[in-house]
């Protein structure tokens, strides 16, 4: 899949049924069905070069909760329900099982949870968990597994990375058997059962394995399955977990479990150790990271995919990246100021709005302030991703990683 | 400026000096210098003939106590502070007074009170709300009044009437001395002193009283300031505010005081009173009003202008205003509703976005729902006003009016 490669870093498209996402790319996070207050046509059409995001994140445990992956599924799948027709990825629903549910209890089936929405008690397993992503209809679903705690003693996060071994083969079985069954297999997309549905709608005579008839790149035609690896904040079984979730064979490999309280010296240290086994020819996705200065870095370091909400949470507290540093835009040193919030950045409220006017909202818990702040850190987090890219096919990332590109 | 007349209604076009008002119109309301929620390039194009809002409102009370009008004096006005090129219109403060602070007490110099987010005191006078109007910049500046509470006993309502009537000689002697010094007269769009700017920046002899050089129409070079009938609920008091008023000479005339809980039959028995009244050729607008099917009734009667918070504030709690009636999105049955909001609409919420999705992100209190409720039910206003003005046009109202053209 690589297009371009400068040192570690690599540069590629990623094909998925809704369209290519380039990488490296960072994944705005839709927790529940929407980028929260962000509307799907800006989030389109983020930066000035009309290259918004191409791929956003949904999060199986809120979708499970509200409004039900059941009442998505005959919504005609998350894609139809929240009118997004890019890419998604779903993550398994075991991050936020382990971050915002009460009373979880892991056992070798899965893991028992009460809602922190009303209480109600809950199972995830494996299997539940591939069964929820695929009626969500996610382009890109993940492995369940579970995340191990920081700080977690060396035998805890060997039994909790053997765990999620056997569930990495258990989600693989289950998925296996039942991809073919995503909403969007019936829409004119891929592939359902043994016909191939035109974009007409018109079905026709499909050859098992052959190129799409319609599309000179071959769109898959069911979700890919991305296993995920784990071991705490021990480098060796890291790189155990990594081989092992190799031999099991995913389209795609994500680092889980980092970004829970470790040091950021131990994150690179774990991301290094695994992107020494994982296959080069398969996209590599960091969970949960990070901020703008760490996902160049990663990007660097050969990680093809990210997501964080600290672009959008931040935002929603008045937090902005721009490319002279963060600011607090509730800061009466902004009360009068005229410029845009970022001067080097081109997006639409860049474009439009002052820091005056953008304080005012904040500071008047006006609903636009959450609105345009998001709006921005976003563009802000693309366009980075946007340098990267360019960056790597050019064949020097020297400038962007040395901060001649400032980037916090 | 009457273009079109059919019975008592008019369909015209107000030129300010930040482009064209088509009336009948209503005006969304934008409080604190944004109309809740929505960004300025969607108001701008909110329906799909690419007409969207041409004017809005802001309001003097919030504005003065936050940011401060002497800060968005210092940011170019209102327009440039918030990013919007287009008509403005500002309240004279009188009704938040009445309506949101503390401690009220009303005096022949003005209104003292406190501010409600903060308890601070401060003093309003006809001339102060001139003066902060004019630095706030509106197109449209309303005269200083008391509205007058409901009920109230004949001499009171007399009294307060008698009240504005100074009031509003005593803003307009303040408005006519100050008017020059609004902040856009530097902008190259009105002439300041007796220099003429252009719309490139350059100064160029003026002729006094000449149409301006660039421009076909003769834009205004000053705010406008318009008068206010009060006089309760009583009709004769209404006429005599009217009649009195209109001797203080205003281009335009404002009905104020209604929509305080009266009935409906009372609020129409006032209008037409005042409307009998007031000139024919000049802008007539009734402040505060109304559900969609009371706007319509009110352009059919004649009058011109009209703003509510009703479509902005019932669309953050989940009320949408369609051509079927009003709907709480909310409703347990719309969970699976693959409609749009509003099957005749043709915003670009109903093009996109189902009402199960809508309900989703409500339920969930989910910041896109703000968003999208109130784009929505902000176009299904101005549609309607559209559908007015082109009724007026064609000659017949009663389609529009007998409710074959559902609008609750």
């Amino acid at each position: 899949m690589i297009q371009t490669q400068t040192g570690a870093a690599r540069q590629s498209r990623i094909h998925t049924a809704h369209g290519p996402v380039d990488t490296p790319a960072f994944m705005p996070v839709g927790t529940a069905g929407t980028v929260k207050a962000v509307p799907q046509d800006i989030l389109e059409n983020l930066g000035s070069e009309n290259l918004g995001a191409q791929i956003i994140l949904g999060n199986t445990y809120h979708l499970y909760l509200r409004p039900g992956h059941e009442l998505v599924r005959k919504m005609g799948g998350l894609h139809k329900f929240m009118s997004w027709n890019r890419a998604l990825l779903t993550d398994s629903g075991g991050f936020q099982v382990f971050s915002l549910s009460e009373l979880r209890k892991v056992k070798e089936e899965g893991v028992s949870f009460r809602s922190h929405l009303d209480g109600t008690s809950h199972l995830f397993t494996p299997e539940r968990s591939m069964e929820i992503q695929i009626a969500l209809g996610a382009d890109i679903v993940m492995a369940f597994d579970e995340c191990t705690e920081y700080p977690a003693e060396r035998e805890r996060a060997r039994a909790s990375m053997e765990m999620t071994l056997r569930w990495a083969k258990r989600s693989k079985d289950y998925f296996e058997a039942h991809k073919h069954e995503c909403p969007w297999a019936d829409r004119g997309i891929g592939i359902s059962g043994d016909r191939e549905i035109g974009k007409s709608g018109e079905a026709v005579p499909a050859q098992p394995g052959a190129a799409a008839v319609h599309d000179p790149i071959t769109k898959p035609t069911t979700p890919a399955l991305f296993g995920i690896v784990q071991g705490g904040m021990y480098a060796d079984l890291r790189r155990e977990s990594a081989e092992r979730t190799v031999e099991l064979d995913f389209p795609g490999y994500a680092i889980g479990g980092l970004s829970v309280g470790e040091s950021r010296p131990k994150t690179m240290e774990m991301i290094a150790a695994v992107l020494e086994i994982l296959p080069k020819d398969k996209p590599r996705y960091v969970m949960g990271v990070g901020y703008p200065e760490e996902i160049v870095q990663y990007a660097a370091m050969g990680v093809d995919m990210m997501d964080c909400v600290l672009p959008t949470r931040a935002a929603r507290h008045g937090l902005l990246f721009t490319s002279e540093g963060r600011i607090n835009i509730k800061n009466a040193r902004y009360a009068e100021d005229q410029g845009p919030p970022d001067p080097k950045c081109t997006c639409r409220v860049c474009h439009r709005y002052t820091r005056a006017y953008l304080r005012h909202l904040f500071v008047s818990a006006e609903p636009l302030a959450g609105v345009l702040n998001t709006v921005h850190n976003l563009a802000f987090y693309l366009d980075t991703m946007r340098s990267v890219r360019h960056a790597i096919t050019l064949g020097d990332l020297s400038g962007i990683l040395s901060g001649h590109v400032s980037l916090t």
